[in-house]
Parts: structure tokens; sequence; C-alpha cells
């Protein structure tokens, strides 16, 4: 995507850290934000053993709680300064195991909008230096405004 | 729903049980496995401020990981003993805050099939005295035989 | 669902019956609204070769169609008489072929809200007298206000 | 996406074409196949007012038909020919009015797989002589083989 997207708060990055440095659930994780871009989002985790399934890899939800995060927070870059944003709704795709020494998650605003914003987030396993696509994320957010 | 579901494997309880144990996320998040009854599955998890978005409600993807084992188990107990259960995608709707003391998510078979399930999540919080339902989950899940 | 619904506009039944008549295709492919009730809708089409995909069935699309008009016509019915209706997403899973005499969906509002909605829809093959569910459907429909 | 697809049969092409024009829908919607690639659909409709919703666009379960069957395709292009292709479900985000004079649809390959493959489709409304994207789908097909 070559399109340039324009944030209404020069602030947003402050905005989004402050924002996700709030979110304890991504402490507890051991989640880092690495990339806060107009638009666009990477978060990274270690591989844990205490976050996966019975077959040692990591959750379907661990993976969606890290690219839900992504999108959201996408969104969050082009929100103005005063509003919150909330995810309405996501679905994701799992397409292979989620093996690897560490994960990464985009999300990508895919269409901005007053109210509503559509996102996209992919999660990449990294193992054996090299990066494997193993889930992909659709979202729905709302900005909201207090009243 | 008034349909009953004819499990294939007697033991299975024994074989979901086994496989919740397995999942250490399960453990991290102080999930436990309440109910196993045929095509359906009910896991609560206390209210965790370490599980929290920046609001202090339960994480969207918190939510989404509990009811993701809960479709899946629901999809297991009716699949024979010698297949594995896999995730293949799933859709969630938030419809209120995760707040409350406590959550509990029902997982349920809609449609079970040869290789191909598709089962229903709710997810509740406990807060009160009164329960309310605060997300919603479409899933597909797959049967996997090992060859 | 036991929970009643409240309709805000007295005449609903009116307004959506007056939208569903300003829906074109829904003439081109023979549906009729048979039921209007507060959060809830019925839409009936019968089999027609020309709406079939490569097997004979009605097409997953086809079937869409008809189930994202019952949801969002399940939604408006809770809307005050100055909104319209616009659905933002929708996700439907196929549970068997659409094979019949013909065919109804049913939509229902599962969470209403000030501008979001979330309707549920199902949609029932009839055939030898029985209905058989074939697919079902899960959208997000919003309430919009000209300015 | 600059991965390569590599075909299992070597006349997909046909393939493709004699299921398409075995679709009826698509003869009663005026669709065309315009592109039939490894991993690639593109299919095309005029605005026709036939197909419209009470506000004169074309009807999201429309734009879903085309999308299903430039996805479902798009995964099917890359099938063994003894396989038949079945859409397991599909999603999709409404990002714009679908106003225009014509409309495609492309689909595209996301992850292939033995038995389950994951498109993605987007439709663009031409008008003006520009493209617009109006709506995107996330589909899960799978390859069934018969007994």
């Amino acid at each position: 995507m070559n399109r340039q997207f324009e944030p209404k708060d020069p602030d947003f990055k402050q905005r989004v850290t402050r924002s996700f440095d709030e979110q304890a659930v991504m402490k507890t994780l051991n989640a880092r934000l690495v990339a806060v871009e107009p638009g666009e989002i990477q978060i990274e985790i270690p591989y844990q053993p205490s976050l996966t399934q019975q077959d040692g890899f990591i959750h379907a939800g661990i993976s969606s709680t890290i690219m839900d995060s992504a999108c959201g927070y996408a969104a969050f870059t082009l929100m103005p300064s005063e509003a919150r944003v909330l995810t309405i709704e996501f679905k994701i795709n799992l397409l292979a195991p989620a093996a690897g020494e560490r994960f990464y998650a985009h999300g990508r605003v895919r269409k901005p909008g007053r109210s509503v914003f559509v996102s996209e987030g992919e999660f990449y396993a990294h193992a054996d230096g090299e990066d494997k696509l193993v889930a992909t994320m659709v979202g729905t957010l709302m900005a909201v405004y207090s009243r």
C-alpha cells in the first residue's frame, strides 16, 4: 500500500505509546511496541512456553491479542487526540502453527473513517533467520468520543 | 438447541480434560474447565488486572483465547479418539466491555462434520450476581488425523 | 432469546416494508418479506435455477444477499424513524448445500445499540416437508443519521 | 505478493472457465470472467438497477456473490484436476457504497493448502475513469475429492 496517511494529531506516537503502556496485558505477555507510524503498528513478543496450547505452539488467542492491539493502535494513530479506540469485531485466519523464537504482529489501516476504521493484521513467526506468516486478521475499530 | 450430540469416543471427558491441562496458557490465565458435555464446554476465569487493556477491562484477545478453547474443545468432544483439533478461523463480536468479577465462556457445536466443525461461543461477565453477555464467537475447527 | 425488544418507532413495520420494496434486488431474486417483528425478520425465496452455482445449489452469495437483508432489517425495526441502516461487515458459515424447494432467512438482533447493532442470520432450505439449516451469518449494522 | 504459485493442473484455465460457465447465477448477474491466473481471478459486472438496495447501490450480497466466486476460483486454479472447490465461510467488510458504472472483483489465494485454502477478495467500483475499493473479503475454501 503506497497511500500515505495523514495523522490528525501530531503527537500520535506519544498518545499510542502511553495507551500501550496502560495495557497491563501487554506487559504480562512481554509484548513490545516496536514501530508506530501513521496507520501502521508493529508489536513483538518472544516465544514463551507459558503461552502455548497443547502442541507447544502459541495459542491462537494470544496471537489474536497481539494482532488486535496492533490493528487497534494502527487506527488510533489516525484518530484525533480526544478519541478513544474500541474494537467492534475481528476475524482471524490461522495459516500455520505459531512456532518460532519470536513473533511480530503488523497492523495496518485499510480504510480510515470518521467513526469506523478497518484494519488488517498479520502475525509472523521468526525462526532460523526467516519470517513466516502464521495468521491474518481483519478488524473493525471505532473512534469513541466522550460526551 | 434441542438436538442431542452422540460422542464417538466414550472417554471424551478424559480426553478433553487431558488436552486442556496441556494448554499451558490456560494455567497462565488461571482458567478452569468447569463443564464438558457432548458438543458443549464451559471455561471460567477470574478478573485479573494483569489481563486488562487500557481502560481496565479484560482485553478482547484474552476473551478470544478462552472462547477459542471453549469452541475448540466443544468440537473435540465429538471427534474420534485418534483426532486432533485445529482452529482454522474464528470471528468475534464485542458487545460490551468485559468488566466483572469473573467470566465464563460457553462453547457449543453448531454443526459437526467429518472433518469440519462449526462452533459458537459466548463470553459472559459476572458482576453483582448477574451474568452479562459481552462477546460472541463463531469458529471453524478441523479434525486432523496423523498419517 | 426471551428478551423483548421495544421498537422506538411504532410504525417500524411500514418503514421496513417500504425500504424492502425499494430494494430492487429483492424483486429480481423473487424474495418476499414474510415476517417483520421487533428485532426479527423473515425473508423467503423459491428455488430458482438462475441463482445456482456449478453444482445446482443456490450460490452462497445469494444466500448472503437474503440473510444480509434479513439481518439489516432486523436491526432497522429497532432504529428511530430518522435513521438509515448500513451494513458494516458480515461473516457467513456454509453448513450444507443450499438444496431445496424454497429457502427462508431469519434475521435476529443479538445486541442493539445507539449506533452499532449486531444481528444473527440463519438460512434454511425447505425440502420434502422439512427445514434444514444450511448457513449462518453474523453481521454488524450501523444506524446512520443524515446531518 | 511476489510469491509465484505453481498450478498442479496445466489445464487450470479451461477447468475454471468451464466451471464458471456452469454457474447460472453468473449469467443472471451478467458477470464476466476477465482474468484467470495461478492463484488469481478477476470477474467484472456492469452496474444494473436490478441489483440494487434501497439507496440505488449494488447490494452487499451481490458484491459478495462476485467476490466469493473470485476467491473460490482463485483457489480452484491451484487444485488438482479431480478436486471440487467448496466455500466453507467468508467475511466481508463494506468500505464504501458500491456506486459506479462497472465493478471488478479480484480474488487472490493468500495461503494454499492440501485441503484448506485461504483467499482474499477486493471489490472495486469504476466511475469517472477511476477505481475505488468498496469492499474486501476473506474466505476459506476447501478442496473436496469424490470418494
